[in-house]
């Protein structure tokens, strides 16, 4: 299958300085991110510190976001959490509010778990839940969870819920792995972490992208996916890769909130949860450098 | 400072065929662990799928532990989790009901994160809980979490918050990590989890230890607590280190549910919750072996 190439941006999370959710600021970066001409968000993912947030705090910030007129349908929520009962209420609450799809990390406490076990636990969120709507995504970011999301329990879990496991997010920078993702499930949509895979990804039938940078650079990957097989396409993916570049030397959440603060010119949004730590004032100068590479671009 | 040498159960979590929480049977096979002498219980850890529970599970049990009799000042429960709002509700809650301590995670989803973050991280929980009660005991298992609690933390937290924070469970398995917590903060409570490093432990000046067989051997541990220095203790160390060798054959919590199952009579007590799976029956042999050994000694 072809999918039509997409980037979702894993919208961050801002805070107040209390640590509370500063929903209001949520809503007003969110809906910045689809006037950089995102097909959509993937908040309360890695980049989003969703596992910093109670799931009541996840409820409410992804009820804001829809009241104040993001549509659900270009929302694919983060909804995978170390407890069952916890992803399950996420994910039906997702699916009730119309949501287009839902990323669903794999309980990620312990280690060295089996197949049988991560599918057991997809299995009865998908039973629980128990409603068509649902499409969930899995995500693949063995770094943090320490349990990857094989391509037999793909298969397993195509196999046994075909309209409702779509697709997949690759985080673990592994193409090789993402190729035969694509290579062995062509119907299911696997999409990149990186951009700087896009091309790659797209090649090979791949869905698109679903990146830390968007936050940043949406315009730039936006721009390059238009470009892909054009004249255009090295030099886009020149810049899309030196924003990338920057943020790779950089504490990756920390830094996008910077970014994010810059852009806004508010400092509020550099606000992180422990156990992550704002970024240091020192790395100002890549900060700007990486928003000039963003922004400049005339699309 | 010298410490009465104690044992403490992370006590399993039972879950009915539906996979909630049994908190019948939970409060039944707690009664049964204290019987045994344990000093108190550590419920709530990784031995009790604590992360498995939503924070109002949690909550839930440990309220029906209490009112059914079981002694809030026997109870070290667990209370880190990912998200800081779930940390502060957990351990406040286990401060409001009168709880001995509590056992506190790092936030575990992040890895590579900095003392700094960790630090910050207890100290919000410290400073919302706000309660001159609270006795919290630092987790360290690495090889689930990815997040060490280092010396130099220790060290910080120690000198910011000298009432509160008052020990260590050290689940790394690396016992020069724990004579070196020892050695270095010998007013600090260290508990070793495994029962093989209790003579060790003890003899540096630790506080005894936290240990998953425990579920199935509290009897021999705390046998072996007081033939410390006898002429006893020899035998009885080859005894709880026969156990122990048993389950560490085999996936350890699913199998101490079902040495627990065996030991009741009951296979409810086998159920764990996804990402788990309950243990093969092909163990059974290796299970009565462990039961024989735990319960045969004369103490």
């Amino acid at each position: 299958m072809s999918f039509p190439p997409q980037l979702f941006v894993p919208a961050i999370t801002p805070f107040l300085s209390n640590l509370s959710v500063d929903n209001a600021r949520f809503v007003e970066n969110c809906k910045v991110l689809l006037d950089d001409g995102a097909d959509g968000l993937a908040p309360f993912g890695t980049t989003s510190e969703a596992n910093s947030l109670s799931v009541s705090e996840r409820i409410e910030a992804l009820e804001t976001l829809i009241a104040a007129g993001v549509p659900a349908n270009r929302l694919i929520p983060g909804t995978g959490c170390s407890a069952l009962p916890d992803s399950i209420a996420l994910t039906r609450h997702a699916v009730s509010l119309g949501c287009l799809g839902v990323l669903a990390l794999p309980p990620f406490f312990y280690k060295g778990v089996t197949d049988d076990g991560v599918f057991a636990s997809y299995a009865r969120i998908i039973e629980a839940v128990g409603d068509m709507r649902l499409k969930l995504y899995l995500y693949h970011i063995p770094q943090f969870t320490g349990v990857p999301i094989t391509l037999p329990l793909i298969e397993r879990l195509l196999k046994t819920y075909p309209d409702t496991v779509v697709g997949l997010k690759d985080s673990s920078g592994n193409w090789d792995n993402t190729y035969a993702v694509i290579q062995a499930f062509p119907e299911f949509a696997s999409f990149s972490a990186s951009e700087a895979l896009l091309g790659k990804n797209l090649a090979a039938g791949g869905a698109g992208c679903i990146s830390a940078s968007a936050n940043v650079q949406a315009k730039n990957i936006v721009s390059l996916i238009r470009a892909i097989g054009t004249a255009d396409e090295e030099r886009i993916a020149a810049r899309v890769t030196a924003v990338r570049k920057i943020f790779e030397g950089l504490p990756l959440i920390p830094a996008i909130k910077a970014a994010t603060a810059q852009r806004h010119r508010d400092d509020n949004y550099c606000i992180v949860r422990p156990p992550l730590v704002a970024l240091s004032p020192e790395f100002a100068p890549q900060i700007d450098q990486a928003l000039k590479l963003s922004t400049s671009e005339t699309h």
